[in-house]
């Protein structure tokens, strides 16, 4: 049975899934010894997390079991939900916001997709891309679109920080000279960098998006309000042409699939009729739970006072780890960091390649993420082409002891590439 | 900001979901007198129902939920569900399908939005349209395709039985003469009709989706195995062209949006990489609950003891009303059922139009849902153009005397229509 174009495209799997796939071998694998996995995605396992989440589903389940799973509902999201979003960013932010505003979803991921399945494509004109303003960011975005080629990465800039730290600049006018935009996405703080977006790039951007009358979909998976794994440097951005992503998979929920967007009211209203003609609308118990979350304040208590001191402290820890561990010779960078889940790391030598590092590791039951993937090919600048291949991600979300036994074995690995060569 | 051609067709409603709008506003409506609604395609309350789902899911939160709501899943679907529907499928039908041969996903719905999506559309030698191999079918299938004109609806023909009872046949040779096919796609029994696929039938689509190499994508949702809501003349056909859908949403947990497909291989892994793609995976908590129901059985006693014989009652229940309440001097039919949770009647009359006798209903404070909604436009066949506006949909999960008092209200309206011609 023939595949159309875009189910060629759909079918096939991006980079970090295939890894995803070596891990859940690995996972079955019976032949012995530890496998230390340093890429995940997940959050890690807090038990205050976990527990308080529990409660507010029993509370619920307890609660409105029969009204919320026994019936359909609405598209845009269960009213309930809505008006805590509502009430919520509005006390919040100073906003005055309405439910034609929010969209709850199955995901941030689903949210995104339907966002870019209709600002990219065909149009009349031409093609329209998905254009993600700095690359590296999420490796998830390139299955997003439904064509082939659909999606652009501009090359970002480097500043240099204090010993060896860096970070990527946003290089708004390679941004502005983009031919063909449908849409534009970033994860702020990102994924992998945890680089929160400035005042001025943001307002760039949203001037770009003013002046090609695109969104600019920005992914709050990891900063405010929650789960607030970030010191972000901006508020969401209420205005006509952002549409702002949220998700609850950082704050401890990422098998449930529970996101929602806050948006122009226009945008929004077609993200819910997509909804409505491709899945109805978005599992209802779980925005039960949400709702209750919200409602009480509970979320709050649980971002300050558990998950944002986890993972800052997580980062101090990693951080010591790389500086005492890695060989001194090697010339590794660091991207500094304002938030997220990860550490993004740059080896800036030609005999580093991060495929061949991946292997490496894997030969010493570790798993780490090959930067390149966190790119989005073709590698066509300059500065891409030897870039890409020369980074790593590692995550904060493994215990200390598999973080500092991880680290170790890198530095044995990097000191045999670089032998080898 | 301007939408893709497919952002456009995303972006509007069908017709039945406008309604659903309508019914939200009249359930807010404070003006006084009770509304009646026979247009639900939600369940019945059925409390066995419901007091089962709920001891089911508390059980799995208790269990299992750090490592189902905390933690990302593979997008197959969890291994505990995939592996528990191999094994009932394979007991239940003498089949030995794999977890290969199964996609769990956020509904039904969205599954059959995938398959729609990866075999129809542009291809390189032109446009593939989804075939509704015999309309009247569910309304909602004109909502999944991206392209406007996307979907064609075959004339049926009638056969008319004893008394006011007639039945849709499939026209098979009007299918096969479809010029453009990239799926077939029908439900079984049918929602409006309450028709079962028979065996010839059967075998000529597939014979049909051999010959094109397109899948025949067949959804269960009030078949067998459950909710059983049917006495289905066939099995669920286990061919390298079927894709079978099957939901949970009519076994009591339509809020949920829980589903999944059995089909070939190389099908089901697309949709896997499609579902990955586009949102990771489906929700993980009400995953855990359905493996529990199928390992322990209940979802059999649930269905054999609870589900089938209430919706069996309700229908001899509505056909007696009908057959009292409506005048004898009109030439209303109805469609003879082997399951489904509706009555779907035909008045063959030039007087009667479905959606004047909506909005007379509506005066009346009744709702209902008019026929031409499960028809695909234009109705360009001379049946057609004379037949898909004299239809109705009622639901049998209203309370009886629910029931009984809109269908009083019904036949008013058919008096009073009747008249003023």
């Amino acid at each position: 049975m023939e595949l159309s174009p875009r189910g060629t495209k759909m079918g096939g799997l991006s980079g970090i899934r295939t890894i995803m796939e070596d891990i859940g071998i690995a996972a079955s694998d019976s032949s012995g010894g530890t496998w230390l996995n340093l890429s995940p995605g997940n959050p890690a396992d807090i038990s205050e997390v976990t527990d308080t989440w529990r409660g507010l589903q029993q509370e619920a389940l307890a609660a409105r079991f029969p009204e919320v799973s026994g019936r359909y509902g609405p598209s845009r999201g269960s009213e309930g939900l809505v008006d805590a979003i509502v009430r919520y960013f509005n006390r919040r932010y100073g906003w005055s916001i309405t439910p034609r505003n929010v969209l709850v979803g199955t995901g941030c991921q689903m949210l995104a997709f339907m966002a870019t399945t209709i600002f990219t494509g065909t149009y009349p004109d031409g093609p329209r891309h998905l254009v993600l303003p700095s690359v590296p960011d999420y490796t998830g975005y390139q299955g997003l679109n439904l064509e082939a080629g659909g999606i652009v990465g501009v090359a970002p800039g480097v500043e240099h920080l204090e010993g060896r730290l860096f970070r990527y600049t946003f290089d708004l006018e390679a941004v502005r000279r983009q031919p063909s935009m449908g849409m534009m996405l970033l994860s702020s703080p990102g994924n992998p960098t945890g680089r929160s977006i400035e005042p001025d790039a943001l307002a760039g951007l949203i001037q770009i998006a003013e002046e090609r009358d695109v969104p600019l979909f920005i992914d709050h998976a990891y900063g405010d309000p929650f789960p607030s794994v970030a010191q972000d440097l901006v508020e969401p951005p209420l205005h006509p042409n952002v549409i702002n992503g949220f998700t609850l998979s950082k704050a401890g929920l990422p098998g449930e699939r529970i996101g929602f967007v806050i948006g122009p009211e226009e945008a929004v209203d077609v993200l819910v009729s997509f909804t409505a003609n491709s899945h109805l609308h978005a599992p209802q118990l779980i925005q039960a739970t949400v709702e209750r979350a919200l409602n009480t304040g509970v979320i709050d208590t649980l971002t300050t006072e558990v998950v944002k001191p986890y993972y800052r402290r997580k980062r101090l820890v990693a951080e010591k780890l790389l500086h005492e561990i890695l060989p001194d010779s090697v010339d590794w960078r660091l991207h500094s960091t304002e938030g997220g889940m990860f550490c993004w790391l740059w080896i800036d030598h030609d005999w580093f390649d991060d495929l061949e590092m991946y292997e490496a590791l894997k030969r010493k039951k570790v798993f780490v993420v090959p930067g390149r993937h966190f790119f989005v090919p073709p590698f066509d600048s300059p500065f891409l082409a030897e870039h890409a291949t020369r980074c790593m991600r590692l995550s904060l979300s493994p215990d200390e002891s598999v973080l500092a036994e991880g680290i170790r074995r890198f530095a044995e690995a990097l000191e045999e590439m670089r032998a080898a060569r």
